[in-house]
């Protein structure tokens, strides 16, 4: 089937997922005639977020004031927010919470795998003196390489990067853990989760999934299919992102209820043992005693403002249930990257792009990613200041999401034509495309 | 001279502070009758933030999308609104920067001081065999016990705990850290900043201050007047409690010049080396190299829109600087905590209640606690019930703030009226205040 922008009209009528734009408040950017494919980045504003947070802050805290703590269960939501995220990771209710960054997740949860290996506390983990290795894939996201970096030196670990193709491969007895991010940032590639987890499990080596990049986007299943050795070990992943949970909304973390129980046994603690993750906060003791079970993972007081929004999008994702969840979703977004690549590689050929995400859907996340060898940098200014906002990351990659949530067909046809025209006319050669900004 | 309801009105008539009450939105407080004496827990909403968190949610978000990173400034949130915050504590522009939760900074501070000590890199400390002790005072908010614990645990210390007129006396050489809380979340008792600075430094032992309770409401100088072996070495601190900038907004953090250096000089990286306190965050590279000076107590992405709040809650402190600033409000705040302590000690007696805040103002925060034996958990229910918030702190405490930017002087006398009220007619009794909330 040839595409054209009727065709893409016709797809968005019979889309039985259309109506779930209406959740965002895009009235300006269809005003400003913008097409927004950077939801990977940053997720549209829900229309029922703007409202929360303004009761949040009006009602909530200039009425209610510290009362709002109970009446208007603050205290609760770190963990009723987190019961929000599990069904879209494959988790059960209690077994996630929302807290701090990503990055500070990570940096908890590698601290429990840490305390597994060292105490030889799973029986798959082997003995504790030969597991000396932390790998990751060697672009996954910096903050993820950082933070195992730091984690790996204080234990005396080697933090090993490996090519995505060395995985599993790379899978032997001297991991202690392989950390990966399910949907590469830069390439949109999609580590296939099930058989990554499956492999590093038989290997002894424990499982933990950074889902920054497919939390809401992309169907994941953390139990792996509720075969118990088939299931990660622990997931942390990002609210701002396809969660649509607003700038710098708080991150969220997974365990493995078999984690927790050995956690419960022994009262581990997490390093950033703050007093919300007490079992009593308001015992106000002197020793600290973790909660049970994942809320162990709460540190200090949560950003009750930014959880507001982030709860609202997370009920942007739910919303999608009537439809088919997160497979409908999974569905109309390979629809789109499909669409979006074909229509690239026809109507903008000759400009040197060349595709990075994989044409399998398989391995292929929410988002496509093209790269230039020398340009990209000013060609995404340019299509940026034609309405078609993607984003840049160096050295070399242009990049587009796509959340299937409020992204439709007939977008993806403009944006491709505005990205032909920007090429063909040479704009991007226009010298104010080549000024950096703060944030690229 | 004789307290009475019309000679409180007078001093509120006379206050050149009074104006700044205007600054927050406390029309439905005032029209339910409501007394607040709470800010120490969870500042008031300023009028402003209601206006901004709105603009940064619908325009920002909703029509910036992710350009607001650049356009509207988010990218540089952390550091301009940690430049607020410095004169509020006396350190210089550039020295703070706003991050994560008080824990999580507490945590990192507590690494840094670990590495100093590790590696000698201050003449005062000595040598790092000998100093194996972090000690706080016993009665310190929990989770800097907590935090403290687990960092001391980490390196092979021990966390001392020690009564609050031991210090400093207990100072020598074998400690290597003094972490205090300025002002404690029970008492309201304040140490003398100064004073124990100075002896700390003295001793080679580090400076840790957590600002929880001080920022905003007293007079703080880290610097030590700006000579330098008065100086503290770290301090951490709060948003939302002085600072009014709401519910869970993030915690700052400030560390000496002098340490600065040499994390620059090292590439000291703190443990939470996430990757916006990278050097160069957008580089995306591999290894980390963390920014020069405060920026690398950064960690991940900052909730944007709860620090939109805290800026406009720094704001109303700001606002009294024609006023005098914190002198003006340190004045203000001492005159309304004299007046309760002398109204309820005149008004409230025979009913069991013990002063627990010291009666000198220079040990005294911007609170006022008394205990009682066996039913301050019912009594405040019944005053909350009543219109006059404070809180219970376990096991016996009642606990009330006077934050001087918003509390008059005829509150003051209503909040003692109707605690009287309550008190003579055993209106705490009710078993339903015997009822204990989640929050507390």
């Amino acid at each position: 089937m040839i595409a054209t922008r009727t065709r893409c009209l016709e797809l968005d009528a019979a889309d039985p997922l259309a109506g779930l734009r209406r959740q965002f408040d895009l009235a300006r950017a269809d005003a400003e005639g913008l097409i927004y494919l950077d939801g990977n980045s940053l997720g549209a504003l829900p229309s029922a977020a703007a409202a929360r947070v303004r009761q949040v802050v009006e009602d909530e805290w200039g009425g209610g004031l510290v009362r709002s703590w109970n009446t208007a269960g603050w205290i609760a939501a770190s963990e009723r927010i987190g019961d929000k995220i599990a069904p879209l990771i494959g988790a059960a209710p209690g077994e996630v919470v929302v807290a701090d960054s990503t990055s500070a997740n990570l940096y908890k949860v590698l601290h429990a795998a840490m305390a597994i290996v060292r105490h030889g506390l799973t029986a798959t983990t082997g003995s504790a003196g030969t597991r000396r290795c932390i790998v990751s894939e060697r672009t996954n996201f910096p903050t993820d390489l950082y933070i195992a970096d730091t984690v790996a030196r204080d234990h005396g670990l080697e933090l090993v990067l490996v090519d995505a193709d060395d995985v599993p491969s790379v899978l032997d007895e001297r991991l202690a853990v392989l950390m990966l991010t399910h949907v590469n940032y830069r390439t949109g590639r999609m580590f296939r989760m099930a058989e990554v987890t499956r492999a590093a499990r038989a290997a002894g080596v424990l499982m933990i999934w950074d889902l920054a990049h497919s939390a809401g986007a992309v169907p994941v299943d953390v139990h792996g299919g509720g075969i118990e050795r088939d299931a990660a070990d622990f997931a942390v992943g990002c609210g701002y992102k396809y969660l649509n949970g607003g700038p710098g909304a708080p991150a969220f973390v997974w365990a493995h209820p078999r984690h927790l129980a050995w956690m419960d046994a022994r009262e581990w603690r997490q390093p950033l043992s703050g007093w919300l993750g007490h079992a009593a906060p308001f015992a106000f003791t002197t020793d600290y005693r973790p909660a049970a079970g994942i809320a162990r993972f709460i540190c200090g007081t949560p950003p009750v403002i930014s959880l507001a929004g982030l709860e609202c999008g997370i009920d942007t994702v739910h919303a999608a249930e009537p439809y088919g969840g997160l497979t409908a979703l999974r569905h109309k977004s390979l629809a789109l990257t499909d669409l979006f690549i074909e229509l690239v590689e026809s109507r903008c050929a000759g400009h040197g792009l060349a595709l990075v995400t994989p044409r399998d859907p398989a391995d292929r996340g929410s988002q496509v990613s093209f790269s230039h060898a020398t340009d990209g940098y000013p060609m995404m200014q340019a299509l940026i200041a034609r309405g078609v906002v993607g984003d840049f990351r160096a050295p070399d990659i242009l990049r587009f999401g796509f959340t299937p949530l409020y992204t439709r067909f007939v977008d993806v046809w403009d944006a491709v034509e505005r990205f032909r025209e920007v090429l063909e006319r040479g704009e991007w050669r226009d010298p104010r495309f080549a000024v950096r900004a703060a944030v690229t």
